[in-house]
């Protein structure tokens, strides 16, 4: 069973209308609300990061989501779960890279307790104070699509990791695809920009599970046709168009505006555009209602 | 390396002022945060509890956290971890299990990941509108000290499902103890009670870890002597004093409160007071400065 139909069958279960975006955003109480999870041999693998490098991805996982709510993240709780075996030095380094990715955002509590293999799970809260937040369902014929930065770094990174699983990880860190895999930057700036200055509702996600993944929650959620040129997404030219387009976790976001709204903001690339038609994506005019099985998958792939 | 040891490692390396309480209190928002795990083989066996037992534990106990603050408790998130065995029965079954714990606390997202063994996180959010909020380090001479139920069920269910692992668990939630440790309840009226018509501080806590650690943090947290009649704690006559004071995960509340607001609550028993002094409990005037050898620690009993 994966996982869209598992969800599937908890939202009816709860029946809750909040699930559904990156975020739940809590209107009543001026917040947004996400919890992400880090478990071993899923979506990381301990030769292949530093305990610093995982506390510092754990925190930018999930400032990304508040981030493509739109919201100021402000809030961190972190439950930490470990097998007896990792000690002192593991919980410092962690809590080192954590502190430094959560810059000004309050690490405020969470837990610890005993496992067999890692198991990380943050919660981060986010104030809509003075910010417009995002839907995914917001999208709107003739919005434009933007996207906040380079696509497909991480997944390469990932792929360079594998290959060479022998590779020194304080190497590493000095490519730039290895760089983006392991510590992604959340797009707090492009958010901020978008959120203060949105006088209508606009859709914006991240793309942890990849950049075709993204569009195509928007598409749907919002019902409309999004159309892509894909020479317009910025990405190295070492990376392959797929990886592009299917890698995850690069962390970027990507965001379906007024066209209007464009000119308040200072760094962003349009690469496509929402029109009216059947929900799904039209790469280069060819259209896809579906992209499932192309899914990012983390070493599933 | 101990729990203890570690966290005060994580303290001193965030430099948070926050960690301490069971719910962080985010004064800006108007809002506490808690996060709480349940691993499975270190807080439960699978064997030994129904997947629909293990939804509603899994929120009473983050609920319990907000009750202890003193706050309203509204939104939960639930990141659920699972092996590729279990399947659409058991997220059913779980999340029916988490609705009903849940009451009108709405559930309004998390994750869904794979993993060998079961790992739950969830966080709970309440709001302080209308309600004082608790900390541990407000119990001051002359409050009473005050316990919403029976102490000593959850861990004595506990024994009894381990000595008869082949106890069918249909048979056994009609065992009140079995019911005790599988589906606690969260005191929300008696935290409510307390938190409305509180005009002074006081300190209020669950008694997860056992009743004997809750007084105790208490009382170092607040450095004062906290003195206990234990012929006082509510227990069933089955059931010995040490478990009655060291068995852990009954979810009541213990509270610290000046006397005059006790005409206010309905339903409380007053265990013992708090006095100047060095900071610990005296069990029958008997003084322990610490009890750390004899905590609760599920499993590794």
């Amino acid at each position: 069973m994966d996982e869209k139909s598992l969800i599937h069958i908890i939202k009816s279960t709860l029946k809750s209308s909040y699930i559904g975006d990156d975020c739940a955003y809590l209107q009543d109480l001026g917040i947004v609300i996400t919890q992400d999870s880090l478990v071993e041999d899923v979506h990381f693998k301990r030769d292949l990061i530093t305990p610093y490098q995982l506390g510092y991805k754990t925190v930018m996982v999930n400032i990304s989501d508040v981030c493509a709510s739109g919201a100021k993240p402000m809030y961190l709780t972190i439950s930490l779960s470990l097998s007896n075996c990792l000690n002192e030095s593991f919980v410092k380094h962690f809590y080192e890279g954590a502190k430094t990715a959560a810059q000004d955002v309050k690490i405020v509590g969470g837990d610890l307790t005993g496992s067999d293999k890692i198991y990380i799970s943050a919660t981060a809260i986010g104030t809509d104070k003075g910010r417009k937040i995002s839907s995914r369902s917001n999208a709107k014929p003739g919005y434009k699509i933007i996207v906040s930065g380079e696509h497909g770094s991480s997944a390469y990174g990932l792929k360079l990791l594998l290959d060479k699983s022998n590779l020194c990880r304080k190497e590493g860190i000095n490519n730039e695809f290895i760089k983006a895999h392991l510590m992604p930057a959340a797009q707090r700036e492009f958010s901020q920009q978008i959120a203060e200055n949105a006088s209508e509702d606009y859709a914006m996600m991240d793309t942890s599970d990849g950049l075709a993944d993204a569009l195509m929650q928007i598409a749907q959620a919002s019902d409309v046709t999004i159309s892509i040129d894909t020479s317009k997404i910025p990405h190295n030219p070492l990376i392959c168009m797929d990886t592009v387009l299917y890698g995850g976790e690069d962390y970027q976001l990507v965001a379906a505006v007024p066209e209007h709204l464009l000119k308040k903001l200072d760094n962003y690339m349009i690469i496509g555009h929402v029109k009216e038609g059947q929900s799904g994506i039209e790469f280069d005019n060819i259209f896809y209602s579906d992209i499932d099985s192309k899914l990012y998958n983390h070493f599933k792939e």
